[in-house]
Order: structure tokens, then C-alpha cells, then sequence
């Protein structure tokens, strides 16, 4: 197996930066939109023949890891919160959450009760990876699966959800509750699937000041990581607009902390700590540069890294839909260009 | 005058902390949903009689300082951009910049040109005010302006303009050098007419990097701002997410440096250095919460700012539109209620 991911989440030495993309199976790619053409996103993930292919096709790519496909929202549906993606405005709950009597009703499932296609998907896709890659697993967090409950889907300000969680603290705490146990045992699940490693996407928690994320946060994202922590494979805790919050995000948990593109990187990883790996952080509009452009860009990020172990190329957020593809290959070329000779 | 907000602009002591709100104008109020349903947004920009009105109705909430009630894109119509603002969609621009060729034809116009009506609604608010608070004017910055004028409205990741910003930077200067010339005479021509203090918004430049702030913005708002300072007002440069660019917006000018909700206050202070005032930075979501626990959070940012002489309080971002009045009130009146018995 190309193993390099791995080493550098353990924050081994490697021969170059590992790098994987954040929804580097997506629609930037013909082969993903000509699969989208006749199956809804949902299908895909329901399906697992589906997200295996979905979930391998970038590997041409060069990338040094694998991410299944699948969605953070998943977990709500088997929970009693039915949702759709409608077309051009991203998912949509049905139901969203406005009372307590609403939070408790939500089940608290297992993985296998309503979620077994997901962990079916990642023994197709082991076995259809045959081991070239390592494969990461995940889920959202709380906080960032609460705002799509609370919201009803994307939201700009999450005026609704901080509303209730600043007048309904009890309730808050029972919602994240719920979410926090589910995710907790289906993350495991995963990884008894067999996925090599997990990440935590907690998206929106950049929204919250420091003293908030402690106080509403952090116990229920603390729950997950200290206990998946210990199934022994690595554990990426990523967020965005988090540059305030990265001591919180490391101390609730996660042996390698994901930066978004906004954080200057050489700093963050200072102030995370050397005994943490660290993953990103090059802006994904960058993508829509020049690619010779795109690629001093990488550098920036690749000169701040410094050649110390525990560096995992990504960008600081997803991959956008439009992205040129052969910027996207250029870069991961790049990157695999640079040795890494040295260790400080 | 109540010059507690002009003093606090020049580092001197007072003694309470003063306040006031961005978009302190606005649809939370009742009495300017009663004048919106009457008028268009661009009407009461436009006749300064209901500026005039608009402007001075949060005053009752007992405000330190009068804002011009204007919209950062009035510049861009005489510039040869038309635009209106979209039913619930915010600002659409009719043509959006796709090439260098719309950029040669925009004019740099001065503000008699086209603007007349700004400055005459900054001398009927002058009057109203008859000198009880200071009035605020302010511009957009030129990253900003340019968003609309490339998106051709809001924008979630701001990829055309970042692609037209990476790869066609001449072109892209010229904008912004154009931009930067209006708005450059605009804020001098609304001190000529009376106002005491100009804000610079630059909202969404906080999506860029350091380097590329640098690179692409910096010189223009440099030549903005370090002219405008010379005449004697306090200048005000703002911005959202700009965590990793306050010495860099500090270096492009201003005396009083704006920091977002998700930037630490003390810790923000101490970069941007105590020769600078500083404004911010309560969450304006935090104003749905119980007046009690807003309170609380505003006490956060008193605390944060330690009694330091040289500090407006205000929201990190402007304030939302199902915001309560009554604890907007509230939150003034407890800031007020603090006494700066000492400084530090």
C-alpha cells in the first residue's frame, strides 16, 4: 500500500507530502457528473457499486488517499429527520427543528440500524481498492449536523440555531447529545469496516467565539474524538474559519487537526503543537488560477509545512464544483515533485 | 456634542465606552419597516430627507454616533455600473465584469458627479443632528466593490473574481485603481460635507491570504486610506474574517481598526498595537440570545478591552434583520453603564 497518508498522520517520515483533496470526488470531475446525469446523490451513497466507482475515480489522479463518498447528513434520515438535496440549493430538512419535543423524538441509532449501506459501500470500496490507497472514513460533527437541523440547510448567519442554542442551552445539549452518540458508534463502525482512518467535519464551528465552542461544543465533539481516539487509526478534526479556535479544536480531540485556507499555516501548526499532524491549507480558489500560479501557491503552503513530518496536503475546504481538472492533477503533481530530504 | 465616540477614535479617555452598531439603520427597527414599505432602498438613499430620517432613528436607542444611511455601491451607477437591489436577493448587478474592455469604460467620476445627492443628505443630516452625536460616513473598499461588480452580486466563494483576480492582475489593478480613485474622492467630498469620522468597508476582503492581501488589495487601499487620514477625521477600516490580516489592513491605514466576532479581542488589540483605536466586535447573532446572556457577552468585550482609552464598541458585523430592538437597547444601555474609572 501506498502508505505515505498514513505515516504522515502517525508523523513519520515520508518521501514526499501525502495529498488528498477534500470532495476530490465531486463534480469537478466528467466522470462524476456523467454518473450524477443518471443517479441522485443519494442513490450514489445508497448504493454501494455506486460510491465505490464514485469513491475511486479520482485515485487517477494521484492522490494518496481515498475518501469515501458519502454525505455528512446521512446519519438524520435512520434518526427521524428525513431530508432531500434539492437541485442547486444543497440539502433541505423537511421537518427542522424548532422545540424540544422535536430533539426528543430523534433516535439514538446504531449503524446497522438504517446506516448499513454506508459501512457495506466501504468493504466494496476495500476491496475494490485492493490496498493501493488507505481509505478515510467520516462524519459531521454536532454543532455543524445541529445548524442544518435547526436551519433547515445552508445557512449564512445560523441566526436560527444560535438563537435556540443561546435560549434553549437544555435542549442544545440533549440535540448534540443525540448527534454526539450517533456519530460516535458509527465512526467506529467504520472503522471496523475497514476504513484506514476517520475525519471529523465540523464546518461551521467557526462561527462560534472561543468561550462559545467550549461551552456549547466542545463536550459533545470531545465525546466522539477521545473515545474513536482510541480504535488506534488516525483521526483528522477539521473545521473552517477555525482560526481562533485551534487549541479548543486540538484539546476536545483528533491526532491531526485540519486548518482551512484562511490560517496562516506555519503559525497554526506553531500554536497547534509539533506532536500533532496537520492537514491542509491551500485556498480552493486557488484551483482557478493559472496552474502555474496554483502551484507557487502550494509551495507557500508546502514552505511553511518546512519539511516536518505530519503534513497532509489538502485544501483548506472542499474542492468547488467548476474546478479545472487538470489544475487539480498539476498541483498533486507538485506536490509529489518536492522530496523531502529533510526532517526539522 | 456627545464626543464620546470622536474621543475614543483619538485614544483619549471618556467616560464610558461608546457605542453604536453597523447597520444601526435598519430593518430591525419598526420605523424604518414603516418607511421601507412606502420606499425602495435606493429612494431613501437618494432623497435626503428620508435619509435624513432613516439616519437619525436609532438615535432614541441612545447611539454614540450618527452613519450615514447610503449603500456601499452607490458609487458604482455614475462609474457606469448599474445595479439594483433584488427582492430578498440582495444587490444584483445588471452587467457583470467579464473582460479588461468593461473596465477601461467605467469612469472615475467625482462625487459631485453622480453622488451629489450623498453629500446633500450628509448636510440635512447635520443639521437634523444638530451637533447631539458625530456622523459617520463611509465607502466600500475596492476588494469588496470589485465582488459585486465580478460576481454580479453576493457570493458564496468568490471564484470569478478570484479567477479574474489571478488571472488577469492588470486588468484587475485597473479596476481596482479606478475603485480606488472614486472612492478616494468620495470619502473626501463626505468630509467636506460635514461628516466627523468615514468607515472603510472592506467586508469580505478577509478572504484572502496575507500574501495575497498584499499582492492585490494593499496598494490600493493604501492609496485610499493614507491620503484620506490627512484630513484630520478619524478613518475606520473594517473588515470580516480578517483574523490573519489585521497587521496587514493596519499597515494599508486607518486610526480605528475594526475587528469580526471571531477574532479575539485582547489578542487583536495587541497585534494591531495600542497606537490604533480599535471597534468591535460583539457577535450580532449574540443578540438573539436573552438580553442577560447578550449582556454577559458584551461584558466579554468590555473585559477584553480592560478600560484601554481608544475603544468603540460595536457589533463584528452589521446587525441582522430579525434582531430584537429591545435588546439592541439593552446592550447599549449596559455598555453605558459600565464606568471607565481608570485606564490602563
Amino acid at each position: 500500500m501506498n502508505d505515505r497518508f498514513l505515516r504522515a498522520c502517525r508523523r513519520e517520515p515520508t518521501d514526499v507530502t501525502p495529498v488528498w483533496f477534500m470532495r476530490q470526488a465531486g463534480r469537478y470531475m466528467p466522470e462524476y457528473r456523467a454518473l450524477r446525469a443518471k443517479h441522485s446523490m443519494l442513490e450514489i451513497c445508497k448504493t454501494p457499486d455506486l460510491a465505490t466507482e464514485v469513491t475511486l475515480q479520482p485515485l487517477k489522479l494521484g492522490v494518496d488517499a481515498a475518501i469515501l463518498f458519502a454525505d455528512i447528513l446521512l446519519p438524520l434520515e435512520p434518526m427521524g429527520a428525513s431530508f432531500e438535496f434539492a437541485k442547486g440549493e444543497g440539502p433541505v430538512i423537511h421537518e427542522p427543528i424548532t422545540s424540544r419535543a422535536q430533539i426528543e423524538k430523534l433516535r439514538v441509532i446504531d449503524p446497522t440500524d438504517g446506516l448499513q449501506y454506508v459501512l457495506d459501500a466501504i468493504r466494496s470500496i476495500k476491496t475494490a481498492l485492493a490496498g493501493r490507497v488507505p481509505l478515510i472514513g467520516f462524519a459531521g460533527a454536532p454543532f455543524t449536523l445541529a445548524s442544518y437541523l435547526i436551519e433547515g440547510g445552508k445557512s449564512a448567519h445560523f441566526v436560527k440555531m444560535k438563537r435556540f442554542m443561546y435560549t434553549e442551552p437544555e435542549a442544545w445539549n440533549l440535540l448534540c447529545s443525540k448527534l454526539a452518540g450517533v456519530v460516535r458508534k458509527f465512526l467506529h463502525a467504520q472503522i471496523e469496516a475497514g476504513v484506514d482512518a476517520v475525519q471529523l467535519f465540523d464546518s461551521w464551528v467557526g462561527q462560534l467565539t472561543p468561550a462559545d465552542y467550549a461551552e456549547y461544543v466542545k463536550p459533545h465533539v470531545k465525546h466522539i474524538l477521545q473515545d474513536v481516539m482510541k480504535a488506534g487509526v488516525p483521526v483528522i478534526h477539521f473545521g473552517t474559519g477555525t482560526q481562533h479556535l485551534l487549541e479548543e479544536m486540538r484539546d476536545a480531540g483528533g491526532t491531526v487537526i485540519g486548518m482551512d485556507a484562511r490560517t496562516p499555516f506555519a503559525e497554526g501548526w506553531k500554536r497547534i503543537g509539533y506532536d500533532h499532524a496537520v492537514q491542509g491549507n491551500l485556498d480552493p480558489t486557488i484551483l482557478f488560477a493559472p496552474p502555474e500560479l496554483a502551484k507557487k501557491h502550494a509551495d507557500r503552503v508546502l514552505d511553511a509545512a518546512a519539511g516536518r513530518p505530519g503534513h497532509i496536503f489538502n485544501l483548506g475546504h472542499g474542492i468547488l464544483p467548476e474546478t479545472p481538472v487538470e489544475t487539480v492533477q498539476a498541483v498533486i503533481e507538485h506536490v509529489h515533485a518536492r522530496k523531502l530530504t529533510k526532517s526539522t
